[in-house]
């Protein structure tokens, strides 16, 4: 989770969503659940107007709601003032979905007295059904009455669909003299109905970037955490992540490289890298979280490929469920990796708070204890750690075990 | 299965990897396995030389008896008389791995009284532990000398770690004027111990070809019956398909492409999906055959790359499990499959002996009876067929049901 020096410089910040100065946000029931406890409409706002970036999911089928956010984005030339979100129904696959996705950013925008392409949109829940407009016409108003700066849960809950537990995290920090706060909510593997494992992510800061500096750092920030996310290989149609920037912090704009740049990087890799872990923490059906890092690497891109290979191998993931220490399924998923590196030298560890143990060395077995391994693999932390021995670089990837709950929530009938 | 006047042509053979003729093999308990019952120990013998052709894993780590396989089709220039075989162990990454393999095959050499580069060797099981070599030497003459066309079925049982049945089939047609006949048998998605998903599979045949057109007909064929299977997506250190062809047909040998060499592959083709069938219904914890085919696709590769997508997600994979109707994540499983085309134009039937219901169509959801797609998802083998409408290229993929079965096999402690 980070150094002590960094954790000396990036402090744990409460308030998720709305850590950053001059953002509310609120979450309630409108009636796309049945459930009335259960929060299905969801509000961030920000006092101005923020600078903002997206990244979206690479399926072909791509949400309407993430095909409005965005039109918004380019008609604005990145600026934004409110997320609104709903959970239960995805919008996608709908003939009318983007007139739909379309309508609740000017709902939106009409309770909040702002423009509708200030509004972004998105949607997580199951494809293919027409998106009841009427339950979110009728609660805008109570929601956005509602909007306050402790609502950040009530918003963090409304995302959820099979997560088992909401996600929020903040870190705050020095900045060209200023205390800067980068906060976050996610949503993740959740299903209902058809479904898909989704995950939404919405971030705020009060720092202040540009439009482009802000995508640049999304972008490569994703690449090294989120992509480095597996919980069963499936590619959401409705994945995305935003990130507002509303320059409430006083810092100087950062508007190119540098190391006021490179603070800020660092502390969205903090945020997204500790919602990536709860991500993989609550995958469905998982009982263990996986982390998996390779270093040695003789390119950063190989370091991730091997990583994420490891991640994603069910033969693994049910071995880690078994708490069995099988390393020939870590050794075969690494030699299928698709990515060029001498397998030869290659040495794995298995790690948890009970300690570590060499398993295999210049790709060939080593003997450890079977009852020592028993016992690291028995912790719901397990570290892969893998060192190709040719070369400096290094990633980290995140999944979970496969267990008996996946299939019973995956293979249970819809209805 | 092929079409009415193809099986008037190829006609269904008994007699699996001796179908053909001048082929004899053997299978027996050498002591590998500690169940007396279970073969582990086989033999493929060829009464004259044979052209051979093999594919191999693409899997960085490979067994040994690969690396000694692929050797001794080197120095023979692609001739050999014998394949010796055994299961529990796979003798893979272990330092005396090679020298074991060599030794198999020199056991097997002088009880046959032919060279040892003359033998093909390959081994499945558990990886990382060494081969005992002991039980093989022990036991190899009296494997020889059971040798007989009427002992395939010996054979096919000894390469089987937790398949659940053994994998045999033939087909006999006519070529040059001469009657033909290709064999074969398969082990598939098992494992002991550390295990791997090891595919092994032995082709005999007594047609001639030359060895070029022999290696030509097989790399083509594997790419679209093998190489289209998808059990877990894991591929194994150890997979490997052999084919011999000893000419004893008496049809002239070919030696290039034209009429003969397409009626070779068609029967080539045949035998291998029928294997392919047999390995994606007996996948680890299988309870569904998964046949996707997709058609209408631009070209062939992006035909393969569609259905194999949709074959390997593992959230469609429990959805048939359930045998809910979701085409949802087949729409997804498509969307995010590495190809280019047109997503909006994508339709998708459910097929089974029960009937077919269109579930998509023009990338969006159809209305469709729930009940009558409850009836087809019911049966053991299901059919999801795509069309692209953007070509004429078609393909088919095979896998199979995620299900509980599959992680209780997997997480299962070794020991």
């Amino acid at each position: 989770m980070g150094t002590a020096q960094e954790e000396d410089f990036y402090k744990q910040a409460d308030g998720g969503v709305c850590a950053a100065q001059g953002f509310t946000a609120n979450g309630i029931h409108c009636g796309l659940y049945p459930d009335p406890e259960k929060n299905d409409l969801g509000l961030i706002f920000s006092e101005t107007e923020c600078n903002a970036a997206a990244v979206y999911t690479t399926n072909k089928v791509k949400g309407a709601p993430i095909l409005v956010t965005k039109k918004h984005l380019a008609q604005t030339g990145g600026r934004a003032r409110a997320v609104v979100v709903n959970s239960r129904n995805a919008n996608t696959c709908n003939a009318d979905g983007e007139e739909k996705a379309q309508k609740m950013c000017e709902l939106a925008a009409a309770a909040l007295e702002i423009a509708p392409e200030q509004v972004l949109v998105a949607s997580t829940g199951v494809i293919g059904q027409p998106l009841p407009i009427e339950p979110i016409a009728e609660h805008i108003r109570l929601l956005a009455e509602g909007l306050d700066a402790g609502n950040h849960a009530a918003a963090a809950r409304a995302i959820m669909t099979t997560d088992t537990f909401p996600k929020e995290t903040a870190v705050c920090f020095p900045l060209g003299g200023k205390n800067c706060t980068i906060g976050g909510m996610a949503k993740g593997s959740g299903m209902i109905h058809p479904n898909m494992a989704t995950t939404l992510n919405f971030i705020t800061t009060d720092a202040a970037l540009s439009a482009e500096m802000l995508q640049k750092a999304l972008s490569e920030i994703v690449k090294v955490t989120y992509n480095c996310l597996s919980i069963d290989g499936d590619t959401s149609t409705n994945d995305m992540v935003s990130l507002m920037a509303n320059g409430l912090a006083g810092n100087d704009e950062i508007t190119g490289e540098g190391s006021d740049y490179e603070i800020f990087k660092q502390g969205l890799y903090l945020v997204m890298m500790r919602l990536t872990r709860m991500l993989a923490k609550d995958g469905e059906g998982a009982s263990k979280l996986l982390e998996c890092t390779c270093k040695g690497a003789p390119d950063k891109e190989t370091a991730i490929i091997v990583a994420k290979s490891v991640i994603r191998s069910p033969l693994l993931k049910c071995a880690m469920f078994g708490e069995d220490a099988n390393w020939g399924r870590i050794l075969c998923a690494i030699g299928y990796a698709d990515a060029e590196f001498d397998i030869g030298r290659v040495s794995v560890e298995l790690a948890s708070a009970k300690g570590a143990i060499a398993v295999c060395r210049n790709g060939s077995g080593v003997a450890f204890s079977e009852e020592k391994a028993k016992e690291i693999l028995g912790e719901d932390e397990i570290f892969i750690r893998i060192d190709l021995h040719q070369g400096d670089a290094d990633a980290t990837a995140w999944g979970c075990d496969l267990t008996y709950d996946y299939v019973k929530i995956n293979g249970d009938y819809r209805s």
